[in-house]
């Protein structure tokens, strides 16, 4: 058996705050009773909480502060809160304190804070991201879903690892498949940056099955473990996904409700259309890890509830389960490596 | 009554050749009766899809090429094949003999084709290529779907006037709403084009109602007639939501057949179900027209069939209708000059 794992949690991030956070951590205690977990927030709020699960009560430890990351704090402003819920909750990652902390609060300001308190890894000049997506048999990741805006074809290798590390902890396969996102008209099959990140993934002995280049359609195809795109069409990517199944789903019921034969229809299919809706739920895929530091930081739907919580703690309890970064950091050094030699034998050819 | 529209077909593009762009001008024809059609391309093959479609044969003409241009053509190669289908309707636009022309032949081909026969309109460096987007009511315009990666601040407020006026003739509005897509991380709130462009389209006398940022989960969500983006990310956001609403009918189809019950639900249901796939169907929005040329070129899904193509016929009508041209030009000499005035301005101050 391993040891317990700490798990630091930023109570007072998301909509809705340790009412979401503290069930979430009680449904997350269920599936991996090993898990410590160390709140940081409004001590009352969280004692208030914790009163309805006995068994979390016993094992967490509560950390008060008053300051808290607005959603609508930009991230320079944030980065300022050092006392803040968010802030402490990395703290603890970056002094050993826990092993991996998990945020529902403002994207931006989580990542400023990452940045700043765990620092990039090794090489590594922006961190990236990373998401799980429904795909028609299990989900995906993909990255970098908007921590950057446009990425060199060097910070697309490394996006490429860091969701291969991802992929071994969450899928437990050695050698995940990677797909490079890309555009199909012809004429301009891509941009230099994603070109050459091609190139290099393809001839480079990196630890991953490089399938070359993919377009947006097929993501959902489950073609790849990894799809690796630069953050602004990523992030579109995202959305625009996002939109288009809440909009089918609005579609079906309309479809189901339209007459009193489609509701008697619906009745019949409830157990399929359950099924269905099972399917859709985003909160099963909630979780998203900023990849390229030096710990493990997941942010969480602000949105979300204790069951979408959970899903985020339980991808952060993977990776730390799986020795993600020591090996990542290995991994990244083999690349800048490769590159590095590259680069000097263009330079004395 | 209007005088007769004249519409060059490349009878040759797309999967089905002669045997879908045929039957789909029969279609376009009921709806339209005052077009005359011009096919470009193999004469026993159209005159052998002719025969069964009496009026259609009676007023059209048929010019005969034996060259084609491939679906795995090259553009530099496409551009070549002068006497091509493809650049043979393209020709009779620019001479005058046509209204506008249709192709479901390759799209890099189609577009480089299209650079050279009809030429960009003045001050316009590069076409876009506009699609019709489904949302929750009627479509919207989404561009440029990928003749371009990245844009230009100018770039993005021509895709702007060049939406408005495709908004003009298929909506029927006078002043067209117009957002431009954008990512909402908040530490890093669009790229310097994109803000640019946000401050130009915020400030300038344009003729269109600028309702700012979109996200694209907000694509369907109708809150604009044309929304701008530049073609790598606009070509991710179409192929990501085409692929997800692939996966999310699926889905439904799993859930529909997934027991007896729900396939007797799915009868009882069949009529909300078929209204559900009337709304569905990529068909009825079938059309791309490449916008910024001086005439109208409209590019059809290569995979359609004749119904498809039938929709792809009307939007170029709509669009001749409309005298879009001569509008757009104006528009887009104001902006322009807008431009050009601010430029002064900062120089000498």
């Amino acid at each position: 058996m391993a040891r317990p794992r700490t798990i630091s949690l930023d109570a007072m991030g998301g909509d809705g705050g340790p009412g979401v956070v503290v069930p979430g951590a009680a449904l997350a205690l269920g599936q991996h009773p090993d898990v410590e977990f160390l709140f940081f927030g409004d001590r009352a709020r969280v004692e208030g909480e914790l009163a309805a699960h006995a068994a979390l009560a016993r094992t967490s430890r509560i950390v008060h502060t008053d300051i808290t990351v607005a959603m609508q704090d930009k991230p320079s402003q944030a980065v300022r809160r050092r006392g803040s819920s968010m802030w402490l909750a990395l703290e603890a990652v970056h002094k050993g304190e826990a092993d991996c902390m998990v945020s529902a609060g403002n994207t931006g300001a989580l990542m400023a804070m990452a940045k700043l308190c765990l620092r990039t890894m090794p090489g590594i000049e922006r961190p990236a991201i990373a998401g799980l997506w429904p795909t028609i048999s299990k989900p995906c990741i993909v990255l970098d879903l908007g921590a950057n805006i446009g990425a060199t074809a060097r910070q697309l290798g490394d996006y490429a690892l860091m969701g291969a590390a991802m992929a071994r902890a969450l899928f437990n396969v050695e050698r995940p498949s990677v797909g490079l996102l890309n555009i199909g008209v012809e004429e301009i099959k891509g941009i230099e940056e994603v070109r050459q990140a091609h190139a290099w993934l393809k001839q480079s002995e990196l630890p991953i099955d490089y399938r070359g280049f993919i377009e947006g359609d097929q993501i959902g195809q489950r073609i790849a473990d990894v799809v690796v795109v630069e953050g602004f069409a990523g992030n579109m990517a995202l959305k625009t996904a996002e939109g288009t199944a809440k909009q089918m789903a609005a579609y079906v019921r309309e479809a189901l409700t339209s007459s009193w034969a489609a509701r008697i229809g619906a009745l019949f299919a409830a157990r399929g259309l359950s099924a269905l809706k099972d399917r859709m739920d985003p909160r099963r895929l909630n979780g998203g890890p900023l990849l390229g530091l030096n710990g493990i930081a997941i942010k969480s739907h602000g949105g979300t509830d204790a069951f979408g919580y959970a899903s985020a703690i339980n991808v952060g309890y993977q990776m730390v389960e799986s020795n993600v970064l020591e090996r990542l950091a290995a991994d990244l050094d083999a690349f800048h490596g490769t590159l590095h030699e590259a680069e000097a034998a263009r330079k004395t050819s």
